[in-house]
């Protein structure tokens, strides 16, 4: 601890590291940020297996090459690892991706799985409004040749139940399908080489007015004003299984194949999600486009909608699930372009988290399970409290002592009111002559003696009580 | 499907992407391993927990210049990020470096926590021995300044515990000191400058002969014969409290003030350890150095010295779990160069996998957790087997449909026979009629009509017995 050995520490080359050493986007979690993380996940992870999924985990990197020409103009946010002689490598920008490439690899054919991962963008970090370079994504994905819209529907199944049990408030589901986006560009006159990039334009209506869509479309991306004009007419079209029908009457829409196949696959999926009794929250939204290239069919994004949650800087950032179904990703990845469809839908957990923490700030979250603390009352007593805590240990009871010789009990105690340890057990000279233990309730500060024997099946009765 | 759809999914400049698309040392975990991860994962968490750990989440990525400088001669293994027009990244080599920067950024001067998450090196991957360059750590580590050995002492009981619940079999935790290497190095003549690289050299003996280690340290390092000799002698020793005794007595020993204060600390560990009723699996072995620079204390290692395990290349590469005392490394990362004492271990989650897997390879294991699926006997029930799977999914019911409107009945029970799903609730006409539902035991085939008021029940019954 002297000034010799200070320097030793800080070699001149670096004499002020910086506290805050970390990439600007990226974040610690602290202990009470882990437990309500750990509670998200529980809610989410029981959900996925009531739904019966299987896990899997895929390696934070992949090559390069596997992750090229799958994300369209967000492709420039791929973090990339230096070459340090061998392969070309980059960290995973999504959870999708990687599932398709392990499907074609291990040549999979169905499979119903979640995967709950970090993945990594270089996007302009917002951490206030949860957004990170790294963040994590929970992903539920259905694989496999099936009747139309019945997985489809379970995604939609699945993000209800989730959002609705972790309690966010009111939100809503919108639902479109790429067909249409298509169908309606077509009908609507846009060259069929503009379909992707008009899509990503339209993708912005949760951000940007119709007014400056239009004029991105019309000045940026060359649109005739007609085209553009009937755009925004069907784009502010939102409704239920009546406006897919009305759609299917439409004399524009009814023209085009894609539109009537996407149409007539919305009708079944809103008869699927009555009988799944969630229609109270779904959408049909023909603005809704996602700017995700490989989506071909049914899209979807839940956005939270109660009034006065926090910051969500404008509309439409309130997005915190998404998903939809890609028929052809697998494919990309098998020498032989078998395909393999796929639907699913990954939950916005940090957006989740961000609320949960800000409605937890308030509160005290415990950060251990903790059930006793073996604490002594005089000095001299370090080698009773290690063979007691050793008892209790190998009873499977949760308990801790202080690294002290002798500590002070009100330094014990202390440590039990933070950390919402709920019991004591408390050695004396004379607790230890009579083959008793005090056990103290911390909430009440009441003692009661409890001989030696008896005093772990007292601690598991009144922990599990609590 | 057809031709021209294949094609455009296949672009002509990669028309055949490899079938074994990940990198070299990386891997992906299908659910049968994903369910022994967890399995193992839990054991380990509620080892952690019952000893009071919290936990924390770093991101994976670090600035490099704060790995930079604590490794040794491992750095070279270390993941750079490529330059896009940022801060230099690196991936994270351990959790303990992360651990002492995140200390040091939050100004905490005590905490015990776990932390499990994956890190990563540039190694040469030797895949069938467990050896991975992106693998899991699960470490706990106590920071703060406490009374002598108490920790150090906890660190190892947890070792025990972990080890014995995942029944791998016959293990041993060899402890040592880095005091006492350094003043053994001292005593045998060794110059103050080659101590790291010649306890680099010591720790080789777990792979290598003592010959081979001393040619090392006379040829390549440069030590003088007599100086390696008298070094040999000592790394011989192996004991417990008693060889410690014995070491305070050796006259060589008893004259560096460095070995004395690890040899007083070793003794005071076995009476801790006595305490913990952990001695029979620890031995005070001089020859243990461990490769990284920054422990200054106790340091210790598990290895499992059961004969015929699986691909245990040599003698040593058995190790499970390793850790010490780095009282240093904290205050590398605060400005004013202020200290947090810490102590931690870390276990070798992936040779366990390895271990674990190859145990459970013929064994059947289940990936999910379907309590029941809704079957029909007879077309057109589509409607009615959503209903039910809903009603149950309400109820907390794990179960699951299969995506066909018209599943034949034995394609049902088949797929509950492979993934091990215990029930089968069975509609057809006649059932509806009845208001019943024929609920099958898939072990035994047996088969009783329940009512539907009572299905629920039924169903948490028959499951939570299994």
């Amino acid at each position: 601890m002297n000034q010799k050995h200070l320097k030793k520490q800080n070699p001149p080359d670096k004499p002020n590291l910086l506290l805050s050493h970390l990439q600007l986007g990226t974040r610690d979690y602290n202990p009470k940020q882990m437990a309500i993380r750990e509670k998200v996940f529980n809610t989410i992870i029981s959900c996925f297996k009531r739904h019966g999924a299987e896990t899997i985990d895929t390696p934070v990197f992949e090559l390069k090459e596997t992750l090229t020409g799958k994300y369209g103009e967000d492709s420039k946010l791929i973090y990339d690892l230096k070459d340090q002689g061998g392969e070309l490598l980059s960290l995973r920008y999504d959870l999708t991706v990687p599932f398709a490439r392990y499907l074609a690899m291990n040549k999979i054919t169905n499979i119903k799985r979640y995967h709950i991962a970090k993945v990594y963008r270089r996007d302009n970090p917002a951490m206030t409004r949860g957004r990170y370079r790294e963040f994590y994504q929970c992903d539920f994905d259905i694989a496999g040749q099936y009747d139309a819209m019945i997985p489809d529907a379970e995604c939609l199944k699945i993000v209800h139940e989730i959002l609705s049990e972790l309690q966010l408030g009111e939100f809503c589901i919108k639902v479109n399908d790429r067909r249409i986006l298509d169908g309606m560009f077509a009908v609507c006159g846009v060259p069929d080489e503009k379909f992707r990039t008009i899509c990503s334009t339209v993708d912005k209506l949760d951000k940007m007015s119709w007014e400056d869509v239009k004029k991105e479309m019309v000045n940026e991306k060359g649109l005739s004003e007609e085209a553009a004009d009937q755009i925004g007419e069907y784009v502010s079209m939102r409704g239920g299984m009546d406006l897919a029908e009305r759609l299917l009457q439409d004399q524009k829409m009814c023209q085009n194949k894609q539109a009537c196949a996407g149409l007539s696959d919305i009708k079944l999926l809103f008869s699927y999600l009555q009988l799944f009794q969630v229609t109270d929250k779904v959408v049909f939204d023909l603005s809704l486009a996602r700017g995700l290239d490989y989506y071909t069919g049914v899209i979807y994004e839940a956005v939270l909608t109660q009034a006065g949650l926090p910051p969500l800087e404008s509309a439409g950032v309130g997005s915190v699930a998404g998903g939809g179904r890609y028929d052809g990703l697998v494919g990309m990845f098998d020498p032989k372009g078998r395909k393999v469809p796929c639907v699913g839908v990954s939950i916005g957990i940090e957006r989740i988290f961000s609320i949960m923490e800000q409605k937890a700030s308030a509160e005290k979250v415990r950060t251990t399970e903790v059930q006793v603390m073996v604490a002594s009352a005089q000095k001299n007593l370090l080698e009773e409290r290690l063979r007691l805590v050793t008892e209790l240990w190998s009873a499977g009871i949760k308990a801790e002592v202080m690294y002290k010789k002798n500590p002070k009990l009100l330094s014990q105690l202390q440590h039990c009111e933070e950390g919402g340890v709920p019991l004591v057990a408390i050695l004396g000279e004379q607790e230890l002559k009579d083959g008793v233990v005090k056990l103290r309730v911390v909430s009440t500060r009441e003692e009661v003696d409890i001989s030696r024997a008896d005093l772990i099946a007292e601690i598991k009765r009144r922990t599990s009580e609590a």
